[in-house]
């Protein structure tokens, strides 16, 4: 049967693609994380939900995979299936599901819905860099925000702080601080395409100082990224006036 | 009145968003390029449009802001529409429409839906870059590409070839080739989500002499990635096995 990755986007019923809505309804089961269980729960009541707590994604995949063999299944993801979601996880766990057809479909990123509130921070290149050290060596990390800030591309940071990390985003600062200036624009975005949704833009000097939590998501532009009527907006090349 | 800056993603009307719909449903006139016109035609028969041939984007933004002025109008993107999209421009633009309120609607850009086609290449941290120099100095795509090699991205390429620079992507492999392994795991997508699409996973080295139209969407894989299954999948870090 099909096993469906489905990245929902922010949260709200516009957010989605026609894809994942088409997936999620054609499905017997949804599968998830339970903050997201709960949101797709208020757009999709009459469907079955089966959710487990934060940091349970093997247990997850694990599940939707068994549940796969005999009906079709959803597992959601916030955002696109693949960002910091769950459809890698999914390949790597897919020996001895032979039976079984994932399904990727693509969402509507955090770093794409961000910067549609922000204005248009991404109109260029840019890279996507989670501080998130569970996985990852803080040197990978820390190189990684060298090089891009080096390379003048506009920064997009997931997983910006935790409650054992919550000084992260002030590190990162300082290392971009080392290449980009002070007053390079920067924004971010909480909650994005939720109720609660917030946004701010302001300086690089500015965001080293700025308590963030974990829903939300960072922009650093690149040096020629500026303000426009209050919108943060990046040209499309550097001989672009 | 508004301007919607709508992002359709690759095409068909599944991989739209809800909201992008909405956006064209509610729009007085569509504006856009000769090409994605045509294709949104296909799913909106019986709205009005205005298109423009290729190059002539600032006479599409001025015409789109005019128009904005009398009546709701959405001017549209393929893929987002801000990553090398028009919301930027229009932002630029807007200067002496007070009166328009511009709107930007994200959509799956190609990096996501060749993404979710390949299998996960992006679950990890990436870069986004051009290989277009049309508005970007040469020397800038090349030290992006450098930077970001060095630091283990899996990147992604848009604009990976055109008739003028038939030869840049085999410039930028052999620049990444100083970095990343030979055998480093790639792939691309040509015509995402349209009736023509194809795909190829190959490895960096054989990446270096293909050619690749400007349809075509470019993925270069990080130190972890592999094939799972006939996909290119990317683990979520690396301590992740």
């Amino acid at each position: 049967m099909t096993l469906y990755i489905v990245g929902f986007g922010g949260g709200s019923h516009e957010g989605m693609t026609i894809e994942a809505e088409n997936a999620i309804l054609s499905s017997d089961i949804i599968v998830g994380y339970t903050v997201y269980a709960d949101l797709m729960k208020e757009i999709f009541p009459e469907k079955e939900f089966f959710s487990t707590p934060m940091m349970q994604e093997r247990e997850r995949v694990r599940y939707a995979l068994e549940k796969a063999c005999e009906c079709t299944v959803s597992l959601i993801c916030s955002g696109d299936s693949t960002v910091y979601g769950m459809a890698g996880l999914a390949y790597q766990m897919s020996d001895g599901y032979p039976q079984v057809k994932i399904v990727p479909v693509a969402g509507v990123t955090a770093a794409l819905s961000g910067n549609a509130v922000l204005g248009a921070p991404l109109t260029h290149d840019f890279a996507v860099i989670s501080l998130s050290d569970l996985l990852t060596p803080y040197e990978k990390i820390e190189c990684r925000l060298r090089c891009a800030s080096e390379a003048d591309f506009t920064i997009v940071l997931y997983n910006p702080s935790s409650k054992k990390r919550s000084d992260y985003l002030k590190k990162a600062c300082e290392i971009m601080l080392q290449y980009k200036n002070e007053d390079t624009v920067c924004g971010y975005v909480r909650n994005i395409g939720r109720k609660e949704e917030e946004s701010r833009i302001l300086t690089l000097g500015e965001l080293k100082d700025c308590c963030v939590d974990m829903f939300t998501t960072v922009f650093v532009g690149n040096s020629q990224t500026r303000i426009i009527n209050g919108k943060m907006v990046t040209p499309r090349g550097y001989r672009d006036v």
